[in-house]
């Protein structure tokens, strides 16, 4: 298809496919004429990465050429994990290194290697769990200890693992009629992996409400049973 | 305590204890001269409680009014929560209406149904799972069901029944050095609803981000046990 068609097929102006090759986020098109290239699935595919990277990740362009140039060169999706979770929706951190935030680290990593999680000093996952927990003891009281996590790291291991085998079903079984989701459909070729990373992208960021929403509704189901006990 | 002691303690200044008193939020205090009066105990967790609902929960004055009168009404911790979880940090909804919109409103209706989950029109719980399911069909495919929320579902149900259930200890067992997340310490005597309506805010509110740094942290171990597996 030609540039214009593109566009279209990507929902993006032309102005910023052009900005995209120029940046060497975009492969360029295979030349048809001087001034003319074609380009195919591939493209489009590329295009819709960088735009899920950039609108469902806010993904500023470099860290998008960090990922886009470690696809082209052949890392594997899961090589690629940590960097496009670090990067996606880390929201803001209270940015605080004193000596109570060193603490409340020190523990959050005590209990994180307790669990065998990773606890890279740069995981912003992490940096939320010692905000939080300095948010927790100023609330609830100086009880609140990282033990207590243990808890939320308890109910969201297996739901993380189905999570992951389901995005390696997705790297190994695209061929047509694939669904993301399920893993139903044909096996395909070569696993695509700007599919494997969007899947990623989108699963994390878009099935977050959907959790936070399931444990919202469990609690009032929980509390009107609780209500009808007492009345 | 006078109330400059008061505002202190509480962190607020003078003319907003003034504003809750005439708004009727605070019970007046106990007059000890024509133009004085004292506050005890029963003011500053009423003031941390309008705080917390202020300021961690987003809640304006009108829905601070409900909650409030409902608790000197002697309603119980239970009846409220419905009304307090749909109130605080519920987040933007996407507003459509449309036949979309409807046909997704009706497969979560019935999915919830199925998992004797509360499906109130105007939960924004519910309303966020039908933006979220019609959110991953536009990304991953048409392929993602109502159904594929039940991983979600399950994953939040011992959670929250384990949540709920350290609240009702709260609720019960409020004595001096008691620790609203443990819920140890000595038993109390009468229940004190600030206390658990509080709990009920901060750990609605200040757990999320535990969750989902939790989920990242798994999925970025197992993507790990993944590369190691395929190396």
């Amino acid at each position: 298809m030609r540039m214009g068609e593109l566009a279209g097929a990507a929902g993006l102006p032309v102005a910023t496919i052009k900005y995209y090759l120029r940046e060497g986020l975009l492969p360029p098109g295979r030349r048809t004429a001087p001034n003319q290239a074609a380009y195919d699935e591939s493209h489009l595919r590329r295009l819709r990465l960088i735009r899920s990277l950039r609108d469902a990740g806010g993904l500023g362009i470099e860290q998008i050429r960090r990922i886009v140039q470690a696809m082209d060169d052949g890392v594997r999706p899961w090589d690629v994990v940590g960097e496009v979770t670090d990067a996606i929706g880390a929201g803001p951190s209270a940015g605080r290194r004193d000596s109570e935030w060193q603490a409340a680290a020190a523990e959050v990593d005590a209990f994180l290697a307790d669990r065998g999680l990773p606890h890279r000093a740069e995981s912003p996952a992490r940096r939320r769990l010692i905000d939080a927990l300095i948010a927790l003891r100023g609330a609830l009281g100086p009880g609140v200890s990282a033990e207590s996590l243990g808890w939320y790291a308890d109910a969201m291991e297996p739901l993380a693992r189905q999570e992951v085998m389901a995005t390696k079903a997705l790297s190994t079984r695209q061929g047509p009629g694939w669904d993301a989701h399920t893993g139903m459909g044909e096996p395909g070729e070569a696993p695509d992996l700007s599919l494997t990373l969007e899947a990623i992208v989108y699963g994390t960021l878009l099935f977050e409400p959907v959790i936070l929403a399931m444990r919202r509704l469990w609690h009032e189901r929980f509390a009107e049973e609780e209500r009808l006990g007492e009345g």
